[in-house]
């Protein structure tokens, strides 16, 4: 960690932090000769890269030090033997011409001296079987995620609220300005990491030729789905851009039209990215894109219909037979049993259940929404398992089972019965989405994510 | 109240219950031959409508009875002189040809005996001056908002959102299949009500003939605002009204059309819906679409801007020289000082107060995004208030100051921050979205509203 001080903090020193925080297994050594013989968090402060002591091969150099002098402290601990320099200090291209020059020396020492340099700029790595984090109190359960982002802000935000909606990261990197490691080369490991199921990404721009990463991604979607939530888009998201990471965002269109070619799931913002995340991680791959809608009252069922068909999901009417079978249980007043199903004239909790038995068997539904509120599906709290239990056997697990909560109010109270509600759905491999709107999003582009596998699994 | 059970609940007791509890002012009548000499809620039964007392005009009918027996119990209202019947009743038109005939036969009975009808299929009215509601323990604080509803689940969720989000009521009307009075009318008494600020409705069809409703949306516009969110706009959609309320749902794209000829904002959903009302209540009409975005962090900066871009608000650059002018307190590592401001690069928190004084003054500019986390904002408890009186002095009252959270979790504490953080900033008239695409989408069809006045004023 060179550029620790003792007085602590965000910059350098709260790394060492995390990683005592962490219980890191290897030796930590804190580097500023102002504060030589002195400790931070415990550990011993050196004053230079070249008096560290040499019974330990270094992994990785932390580097949080004012930008101009970054070449020579990447220059001494590539002369010491380390493998990886983590440039966290800012202020080069993305400032500007003077900022370029100097990123251009930092690569020229880091070839020079056999140490590869992720960043300048960035957060660096959170990796929990490393014990490794840029985060205070963020979870170290290993998970199925990999997020690589071009953004420090966005790589503790997908951390934090990843981990709040039920998942964990196999590892999160954040890239900076990529002079050295960029984009490509963590798409490469991670389409090869066994820990890894899928990778997602926020991307800003490529620091490489296209057909590069084109011909990668062809080759992992086939592996695992890759999410890439593109930013800078818009023209003053393109001026943004230029001004966090100093490069070209590139045309959306073209982004699409890679995407179309490689079977990438292109989201547009980061609670996208989350749910696209959590979609894949819950469910299968759906066969089809019709999706039967359970609610109580008519309205409900017209905006949930209106919703899924907006975003490519069908909401297709049921055979005239099956709808016979249905009238046995419910009473056409107050109902719909066509599809969407209003069940408001059967006050009979299980007529849900009992119309899911008949539909699960039309060969175009492939999704089960039900669209509610969460006081209602938590208000039973007893029976509420039960009920699960018996819509889990009426859709089994090759189907998808959503739940949509219509909110009736903002609360204290709604809220904790959403979370609440989610982590008792979880087990039965349902998932809570915010709107009917983002649950057909997500479904409709797994289910592409799917075609896009059937018609090249070949190659 | 016609077709009241001693065994109370859901259908006609309810509405005495609420009566009750609402301390309705005039006398209460629960009719129901069974119960005679009993009494429901305290009231004492009658067994039928031409035994109740004459000392008093009844004004209102609630009729609870089985659909066919609904048009002779109108007839016998209409003879006792009752001005009004609401038929809560259901199981006409929405289900075919026989209910179609019942409701010939019901209007016939309104007609013959002076009486007019609110419904058949509807929950009726909620009406916080009249101390009367549809939905128990509601508010019955009298507010700027008029909702009409072609579905009863959505005008008791409108009544309870709109309250959880802070806002209030003049009435709600729940159409049902309007037989009698229907969206026509309940607009034009909107028009003139001085008590209503704003008319939001949802609507799956028209009963009359679209170029009187065009030429009285006209008109209204110019008086109020009118928002419309149209249910059934997609195939399915169309399917689902047929069932609900037994009508054709008509085209998006004559709505779109209807909507741009006469200033009528047009919404896609419930949440939109609500937001827009919100909007219309704290804000004055943007004279422009440029926003200035502040945040801390890059990544953020380029998400927002992308998100007022896909919703046709720009984020324009600002001048060279204000660039300068925020330069003196904000350094240029680390952040942007062009529009997004990511002012990460200056600890201090009132850069970014500092920030708006200067920007306020571009002409190009006329809301001013906060984009943060809750958390954030809430987290300076003691010095939250001065620091909001300080960003309102930057940007007085003829711009719109709004916050967008940028969520890092979903958890109870966060969810308890922002019910917290809205409560806080509504007395300094800043509204706090759900997402920048939700900000940018309702300022920028409010913008659209006053081009409209603008250039319609002088009809």
């Amino acid at each position: 960690m060179v550029g620790a001080s003792i007085k602590g903090g965000w910059g350098g020193t709260h790394y060492i932090e995390i990683l005592k925080e962490n219980k890191f297994a290897g030796p930590i050594y804190p580097i500023n000769p102002k504060y030589v013989g002195q400790e931070i968090q415990g550990f011993k402060v050196y004053g230079s890269i070249s008096s560290l002591p040499d019974d330990t091969p270094i992994d990785l150099g932390i580097i949080s030090v004012p930008a101009k002098i970054t070449p020579s402290i990447v220059e001494e601990l590539g002369q010491k033997g380390v493998l990886f320099a983590h440039i966290f200090a800012s202020g080069f291209s993305e400032l500007g011409e003077d900022g370029i020059r100097l990123e251009q020396e930092l690569l020229k020492k880091g070839k020079e001296n056999n140490i590869r340099i992720l960043g300048p700029n960035c957060m660096g790595v959170h990796s929990p079987t490393g014990r490794l984090s840029f985060s205070h109190r963020s979870s170290m359960t290993p998970g199925p995620v990999a997020f690589i982002s071009q953004s420090g802000g966005l790589a503790s935000r997908h951390l934090a609220y990843g981990t709040s909606m039920g998942y964990n990261f196999s590892k999160i990197v954040s890239l900076g300005n990529q002079i050295d490691l960029d984009l490509i080369d963590f798409v490469k490991f991670f389409a090869d990491d066994p820990e890894t199921k899928v990778i997602s990404m926020y991307v800003e721009n490529l620091k490489r030729d296209g057909h590069e990463f084109v011909k990668l991604l062809k080759e992992t979607t086939l592996k695992k789905p890759v999410i890439i939530w593109k930013g800078g888009v818009s023209k003053g998201g393109q001026g943004a851009v230029m001004s966090h990471t100093g490069g070209l965002a590139g045309n959306i269109k073209l982004w699409k039209a890679m995407a179309q070619q490689t079977g990438v799931i292109l989201v547009e913002n980061f609670y996208e990215m989350s749910a696209m995340v959590n979609t894949y991680l819950t469910y299968p791959i759906p066969k089809t894109t019709g999706a039967a809608i359970f609610c109580g009252g008519g309205g409900l069922g017209v905006e949930g219909t209106d919703a899924c068909e907006r975003n490519n999901i069908t909401v297709p009417t049921i055979s005239k037979e099956m709808q016979t079978q249905i009238n046995q249980f419910v009473r056409l007043i107050n109902s719909n049993i066509s599809n969407p199903f209003d069940l408001a004239g059967s006050g009979d909790r299980n007529a849900a259940v009992k119309t899911m038995e008949i539909v699960n068997k039309d060969p175009n539904l492939s999704l089960f929404i039900m669209l509610t509120t969460p006081e209602y599906m938590m208000s039973r709290d007893d029976n509420a398992k039960k009920y699960l239990e018996k819509l889990r056997a009426a859709i089994p697990a090759d189907k998808l089972l959503i739940s949509t909560p219509a909110l009736h109010s903002v609360s204290q109270k709604t809220a904790e019965s959403i979370i609440k509600y989610r982590a008792m759905v979880k087990p039965y491999n349902i998932m809570v989405y915010n709107t009917v709107d983002e649950a057909a999003k997500c479904c409709y582009r797994l289910w592409k994510y799917g075609k896009y596998l059937e018609n090249n699994a070949h190659i």
